[in-house]
């Protein structure tokens, strides 16, 4: 397939920092949450060795928070994952897959705890708030729900830390994983997490007034000059080396967390109220597939996503790149179960891939 | 702002067409329920003349069909809908807004009524799954909620009447506005509705076989050869020109049906039992904006979307092109009522607009 344009429309939203995104010579864009969310500036390649080796700046305005408030604020968040939420910490983060009652994922966010009955739903692209109001309604919870004013902006890369800490003080470095301060630029305080789409380190800036998005946006490339900035997103072959899932792309709403890999980041044994708990303790051990990493030692091109063996799909390609660093074509994949437990390796377009476990090892795999 | 790739992927699913919308030259993609949409092969304005004049086909897949089905979808349905369904006939097609509790528009799809305890929700841009299955689950409904395996191909145009004829035979004729039939292709039964995004008249083909997309594509091209077919997609010039509203551009969940002009299609005063029906009684002649139409004597761009008088944004513009059959430039834009009591036009980056009713009457706009 050859480059198609995107139609830009008011549909596909635009972010108070796409001015500067484009001034900054974005190439590409995807639409996620029904808005623009940038994914290359010079080429994927290119990109990927400036977030490895030095710090970019992402306008992650796309990672909509859903703000639910109110007294039953805690109980529906808990209806929605079948995470233990009870011992969440004020400013923490938390990944947690949001399951229906069937346990199919209905999208994997980063809940926050902002304050006593104030949570805010980090989500991937699907619209979380229609599903969180329609079960609030229902159950009739006094809660209120909606898309906050917030556009998070991501510092990400090894640089990351000094570039945050020039912007906004001293108190940066202290920040641990998935944990925040709410820390002040141009007298505004705004939370700051040490978090990310990446592996190569950073935070995320939950940037919450639209003026502050060009003079942020500015200071922080004028404050990085010396370590390399550049504007990037959420990279491809990085998210994919990283193994970092990615919702709609990697598992949908057919999926359930065992098949994503995702059984750490639930507690069904737990004894708490959630929609998905019923489901999920029957399906757990019976389920049908399993998300795996797929290697082949040259680039690969791919006709069609789905290998069948004995006229049935086994393993079906959800995101896939070659990895510049490794030297290997990387996919991640949904593998039927039972073809694994007698298969390490599978035959798609021509070609052997080595059938590995995620996150890649790649002490094992190079 | 100059033309962005779209970065596709699984997450921007493809469709049963996608290899031969690719294969007839498509230049440019908007993502809609998470679905490539074709927007043009040739350009905005040699594909709008095309369609006026003759016949296109459009993958509209990403017009997903919500199937709600069960002892409460009639239920569930009208829950979400201030529109009366109780008169829906089976096989009609009902242009009906969704609106929660507090009376802003979730979507507006067209319902239709497929069999006794079945319907289908052919959606605009939001996950309305998501909000079904929260309705359901709270309310604890008896239905089944899924994405169908339906993937609308639309044909229209002043000969698609003509050329689906020739595909689907004599029955098509007779086929009124919004109403359907089921008509075989190559031996399989589907629904052919008189129907479809834009005023030129025209069929969609609700395919329910994936395996016979290409070769229904390949057949309308080759029976419609001497009618001058062309592929196409909903055509931004056409749709302003004929008033369509679109989800998501011209109005959001922030907006009641009152604002976008859709009292018509709703029915307050009936004893139906729907979410909104307590706030729309409460809305009505109170709502603040209206959706009306702009149009310039010149060719505009726009530098920004929103326009403010005495420092309060009045206009804000949702959507706009240039009419080369009029000669004008239209906006369809959301509007302050308060401000259109004093005024019949505005000046909106220095060229003054004349405000109109929508749908525009061109009679009286040239």
């Amino acid at each position: 397939m050859t480059d198609k344009i995107l139609s830009i429309s008011r549909r596909t939203r635009a972010t108070p920092f796409t001015r500067r995104v484009e001034a900054a010579g974005v190439k590409g864009y995807t639409v996620y949450n029904h808005m623009l969310l940038p994914t290359f500036f010079e080429s994927n390649e290119a990109d990927y060795w400036s977030l490895c080796n030095d710090v970019q700046v992402w306008d992650v305005s796309c990672e909509r928070q859903i703000e639910v408030t109110g007294p039953d604020s805690e109980k529906l968040i808990q209806l929605m994952t079948p995470r233990d939420i009870s011992k969440a910490v004020i400013g923490q983060g938390m990944y947690a897959p949001l399951c229906d009652e069937n346990g199919g994922v209905m999208n994997d966010p980063v809940l926050i705890k902002f304050a006593r009955d104030e949570w805010w739903v980090s989500i991937a692209d699907s619209d979380v708030r229609l599903w969180a109001r329609g079960l609030a309604c229902g159950f009739g919870l006094d809660v209120k729900i909606r898309e906050a004013d917030i556009w998070p902006l991501a510092v990400q890369g090894p640089k990351a830390e000094q570039l945050v800490t020039r912007v906004f003080g001293n108190e940066v470095p202290g920040i641990r994983f998935f944990r925040s301060k709410m820390l002040e630029f141009r007298g505004k305080a705004m939370m700051v997490m040490r978090s990310g789409y990446s592996k190569q380190g950073g935070f995320e800036i939950y940037l919450n007034d639209p003026d502050l998005a060009e003079p942020l946006w500015d200071e922080l490339f004028e404050q990085g000059q010396d370590l390399n900035v550049r504007p990037g997103g959420p990279n491809l072959i990085e998210r994919i080396e990283s193994s970092l899932l990615s919702y709609n792309n990697d598992m949908t709403l057919a999926h359930n967390p065992f098949e994503c890999g995702l059984d750490q980041f639930i507690d069904i044994d737990t004894d708490i109220e959630s929609l998905s708990l019923q489901a999920l303790r029957r399906i757990r051990g019976n389920h049908l597939h399993q998300l795996m990493g797929l290697v082949w030692d040259e680039p690969m091109t791919f006709a069609r996503w789905e290998t069948e063996v004995d006229n049935r799909v086994v393993c079906d390609i959800r995101s896939q790149a070659w990895s510049p660093r490794y030297r290997k074509h990387l996919a991640m994949a949904m593998m039927k179960r039972d073809y694994l437990q007698h298969h390490d390796e599978i035959e798609v377009e021509g070609k052997m891939a080595r059938i590995v476990a995620l996150p890649f090892d790649f002490d094992q795999i190079t």
